[in-house]
């Protein structure tokens, strides 16, 4: 699994369900010794060990792979460094790269992939997640108003949520900084003005401050950004009733949300690292399965 | 387990008990698949492996992290990432931190906490299994004479151990470069030159030369630091016949003691790390018992 | 195991044998808990990964080793770290070093120790996925011939591997820039230019350019070797029906060999890397049965 965009919706409301099985508690358990393996290019500690757990949950053995020693620092091409696990007997990886697309690479690998976050492309297991907790919690996805505060086009996460939330027949917002939408950022949502948005939305999805990426284009400091477009108590409190809050982690205090927000009532910010683990089972369940491993 | 205060001597009595029932072969296997991972912020192979392994014996599954990738490097707070962690279904972390007592930033997190060391406060399962280690050789602490020479202030094990061994009855003397050694220094013990203890203890502790913490203070060489508060040939002769030495390692050979005398008829040193898996194997025992875990 | 030539031929190919036993669906599964580590204090994801692999396959439980991390960045001896190791409980290490013959430290360590490549000297479980290759395809040793392209001299694998093809009767060429040969180079083999060579063996060994190694002595570039000495279609085209060709990886593609012929019909290079986790499996089995350990 690579994009979201090759999911069918029926496809997506499959693995949604499968994962929600997971967080009411079934289980599943390989049958035979299955290897997988992390090849995690770019570091999400996060991600990486949210993947470790869904696998050893699914009693697939985890062999390690330390990428900054890995033969790629020597310029090896991804494809031998992948072709090598591969002949090495790893039955399935999970990968993250910081380049776009690298997968269109790795054509002739014969192994299931599983895209753990593509450059600002895509990150389908955290888009399976966040559709996963938004499902947990309002039981539908159609008729819904998802805002998402931040920059849209640099991250894979609001790329890859606003078409799967659309496909869905939800109804998505964008806000953050104006400067950081041109046309091709809108694709999927409509521009609200952050205060316009938070009466209107039933999920509010915060977007991490990517301080690496913006260096030139951050304008403000990051007490300008909380007061302008963070999410802070007065804001919380025009949320409607039911509306919940969102976050891929990891959070910066103050900045997109106030520190007392982070674990407020409304806040499903350790719920969605719960059920991330749940979402990642039900992914490489479904992968795997499709190579004809069975689970009991 | 964060301190060595917060122990009574009666469940530091049932750790040792404990601890000495796995030294003698005994075993137990946790029920269930039950995940723990070693956050440790500050390097330290021989604790980290050692925990690593007590884990494994009593079956949990041990989940990888790697604290120099992980976001605390991207100013996430300690408390956010054991929060994530323990979201992520992890169900017992031990931690390592450079910082003293960061503990106390803790206090919301529900799975159990091992310290494995913090700054130069507490090493609680360094103590546990010094304590061990001495039960083993001599069947009681009461009445026991113990010296430890070094930078007794900065050394977690020190700290530990001293307390712990004047509550159980022991008797500590502390020896080194008397610039060290100041009325903070001495609460539980009493100060004596290298060469007025070495007749008088059952058990000699030699603290670990920290180069690392010491540039400015250290005001010797290696060499004169090894002549002048070293174990050297003719001082381990005028040991008393049963008396055992030890030491926390890393070893600085021809430093803290001779290199011949490393693995001598009354080095306990190498027996102490065999000791350390089984008092680590203790530890997360009780920790995970209190939690309703059950061992078969 | 550390060198090929401590091992009788007898014994060589009683491993070859219990490899391609492995390389057939055989399998084999330690009787009790029993740990391993491997202790790489130089980079190898390949080898590393490979040991890894094997170890899980015989069902040893597999114990995190960071050298990066280890006290021997805090000057420790090696001996004094391989001691600790054996001390916490771990019943096997293999050791990848950049120190030549540093197994000549750790004559008291009691547990197998398993040579993972020693400096430019050694790498017998490289040797023997080798020689298994050739086995698995020849079905005999004895009066194929060999030629082996590039820095013999600095190879570990190409010293052992035609010592070993030596004793077990095949025929050795060398080939390369002649400036790497000298008499010490060619114990046990011939030089032959590589065009000479091509028509002749049965086998056409590769060896990795070490750009690393070579700084100064590199007077060509990586177009030139590949014109000069590389594996180029036309040469290719030159060997004779049945011959294979190997590469122990990672590859430099385009220099050692051109691009499209690293998965053509007569590579055997990803074949290698399936055999080095069969070979490593009879490794391991032997050393573990010779200390009295049961596999079912």
């Amino acid at each position: 699994m690579f994009t979201i965009t090759e999911l069918s919706t029926e496809r997506i409301n499959r693995i949604v369900q499968e994962a929600l099985g997971f967080a009411e508690g079934k289980t599943a358990r390989i049958e035979g010794d299955v290897f997988c393996s992390n090849l995690f290019f770019e570091d999400s500690t996060r991600t990486k060990t949210s993947f470790d757990i869904a696998e050893r949950k699914l009693g697939l053995q985890v062999v390690p792979f330390d990428a900054s020693n890995s033969s790629v620092n020597k310029g090896e091409s991804l494809y031998d460094t992948v072709k090598t696990i591969e002949s090495l007997g790893v039955n399935l990886v999970v990968i993250r790269d910081k380049k776009d697309r690298y997968f269109d690479e790795l054509k002739n690998i014969k192994i299931p992939v599983i895209n753990g976050g593509d450059g600002t492309g895509n990150h389908p297991s955290q888009c399976m997640l966040d559709l996963m907790t938004i499902y947990q919690e309002f039981g539908k996805f159609e008729g819904l108003k998802v805002g998402i505060v931040g920059d849209v086009k640099h991250s894979r996460v609001a790329n890859s949520n606003a078409e799967a939330l659309r496909r869905l027949g939800a109804k998505v917002y964008f806000s953050g900084p104006e400067q950081w939408f041109d046309e091709g950022a809108l694709i999927n949502g409509t521009y609200l003005s952050v205060d316009e948005m938070i009466h209107e939305v039933d999920v509010l999805m915060l977007l991490r401050i990517q301080h690496e990426r913006h260096d030139s284009k951050m304008s403000f400091s990051a007490s300008e950004y909380h007061r302008k477009y963070g999410l802070t108590k007065e804001r919380e409190r025009a949320m409607k009733k039911e509306a919940i809050i969102m976050h891929p982690a990891p959070i910066n205090r103050g900045v997109e949300i106030d520190t007392d927000l982070v674990e407020c009532g409304r806040s499903r910010i350790f719920r969605q690292m719960q059920n991330g683990v749940f979402a990642r089972m039900a992914i490489l369940k479904e992968a795997l399965e499709k190579e004809g491993y069975t689970f009991k």
